[in-house]
């Protein structure tokens, strides 16, 4: 069977040079007699690999001097832990506040609560997360250790803009899990960046973190060793063996990135990808609806409905039919989700909007 | 280049069959039109996969009904911290006997005293980890809530018998990342059993986690969710996206187990790599030393010396031109070390054999 067009939300479609480049190198990498999954973490194969894999992230993000890049386990998720331990102070007694705008940022926040003292500075969840909070809605703790926010709700498909503008008393925490490198923007602006691997940057299994050198060695005296940014920063993302594979094929999508112009290239792609998904939408005369305001609608996660939920059944089964696979909207949303991540192609989009208009006419 | 001989203590060597599996998979699962690494965690094909892994790992071992197997992130080493943030009661008031046997289970005892009170039950330090501990010199504390070894020792080469048969007063934790899977034992003696993936059982990035069912529900109330075992059991280990294609390759090594006759016939295999090995150097008049008790001699990791350390460099770069990798011992430890697990072939043994005596021959 040829491949199918991936809308999966996560994990997700890879660049296919990608894919096929570790399949060529699958048994023995570049000569070494074997696989990536195979070699010793402290080798020096490997340490090449995850060395040009740091170098390239941080030549694609433009990411300063003074920032750390960690490759870790465990996903946001378990960042949301991990985050209130490594900040909060060595007694955990700090407070931080929480920007709440969709699922992931409210789940964020109800686990931090967990460790310390946490605060809602600002929620959309009244408008059922449609929007982002305006300029006048935030509402900052002076004192605060950090603020917290999801710069794209996977769920929601709400994205904050490139530039984040708000004032903020305390240094920026982003999850960017479902957008990190799908647009350039400035590190600078931010304290912590973190992501799950499994959008845009590789296999599940590997968490991306970028911290500022000054956030590290605040963490809580009881904190996992594995957990504790400034333990794993001191020996290189390598206190215990790091996900190995998993690097190595995010360093592929790395070099891919860079083949198609950096993140100013893909963004471009990006963007025409998802005015053409949105146009479709926004064209439909209602049989479709993207209910969310149109200045920070996401350009990775387009969600919609059907004017008529009885025809979502049908609407699966033909995409499905014509190889537009997991198009299904997340569980806790209901309807339809697109995800159009940076390795999914702008053909497949154009391909999504043809059975998307031929939908529409044939049962509207 | 052909595939060289790997004696990585890990990650390590995986079966060639298993590899290209992969391979021809890699793009295409079984015709889905995607790889593993694409799928969602949430869809049929994945969830079939993680399904199958688990029911075959469960029968490979005999994992009675009531344990639950996990498949999670972090290593050996987050679950340093986790075993005592679960098992050491809600207030985390509870106490934990540790045998130290090497640099391993020291670690664990070290990690774990950070989280509560930890005892050691037996330490064979004094005499440079060479042996296990005698039945005479167990001290359990009656009151600890579990009794902490690590069934084989990595860096060391030691490893206890198949029946671990000390009577203790709480239920046996055991570390056997670096065994698991290599010979039959009986799971029912544990309480808790786990092991990093990337020796015998697949890519680094997956950790194991066998727990009996009582063992759950005891977590400290400010344990990261991720880290607590009941929440990840009753979500199936989804609480988060899981590492979706180690758990693949996993499952495709369990299957490769089935064909050598499970774990009864693997044993076999690996008791004769051993018994060649240690013969060779036992054999050698003293220019290789393997000095580790006769009894508790790991049949996974062998560390040995060269009488002469001047001929360690010649040692090392005569076998990596004879295509034999990943023999140099341990930074902590020095010398050599030869790991021999499942997927490294009897053949792969023989040449190392081949080679250790003729290198002793022309420097003997």
């Amino acid at each position: 069977m040829s491949r199918v067009w991936n809308f999966s939300a996560g994990p997700a479609v890879l660049p296919l040079p990608v894919l096929e480049q570790i399949r060529e190198e699958l048994t023995d990498w570049q000569g070494a007699g074997m696989g990536v999954m195979e070699m010793s973490h402290r080798g020096k194969a490997f340490t090449g690999i995850i060395e040009a894999a740091e170098a390239d992230l941080r030549s694609l993000l433009g990411v300063p001097g003074n920032y750390r890049v960690l490759f870790l386990q465990g996903g946001a998720t378990q960042q949301f832990a991990q985050i209130p331990l490594n900040l909060l102070g060595t007694g955990g007694d700090g407070s931080a506040d929480y920007i709440v705008t969709g699922s992931w940022s409210k789940k964020a926040f109800g686990e931090a609560a967990r460790f310390g003292r946490v605060r809602c500075a600002a929620s959309t969840e009244a408008d059922r997360f449609t929007r982002l909070p305006t300029a006048a809605e935030y509402a900052f703790d002076p004192a605060a250790a950090y603020v917290h926010l999801c710069t794209n709700e996977t769920i929601h498909g709400v994205e904050f803009p490139a530039e984040v503008t708000m004032a903020t008393p305390a240094p920026l925490v982003a999850d960017m899990s479902s957008h990190l490198l799908s647009r350039p923007f400035d590190v600078s602006r931010f304290g912590l960046i973190y992501g799950g691997a499994q959008k845009n940057v590789g296999p599940a299994g590997l968490t991306l973190v970028i911290v500022r050198d000054d956030l590290l060695g605040k963490a809580a005296a009881h904190i996992p060793s594995v957990m504790d940014y400034a333990v794993m920063a001191a020996n290189g993302s390598m206190l215990n063996t790091p996900p190995t594979f998993a690097i190595y094929a995010a360093g592929l999508v790395f070099k891919w990135l860079q083949a198609q112009g950096g993140l100013a290239g893909i963004a471009g792609v990006n963007a025409q990808k998802a005015a053409l998904l949105y146009a479709c939408i926004d064209g439909s005369g209602g049989f479709y609806r993207n209910n969310i305001a149109a200045d920070c609608r996401s350009r990775m996660n387009v969600p919609f409905t059907l004017s008529d939920p009885a025809l979502d059944a049908a609407f699966l089964a033909d995409s499905q039919a014509a190889g537009l696979i997991g198009l299904k909207g997340h569980k806790s949303f209901g309807g339809m989700r697109a995800s159009i991540y940076n390795a999914l192609p702008l053909d497949g989009v154009r391909v999504l909007v043809d059975f998307m208009n031929d939908f529409a006419k044939r049962h509207g």
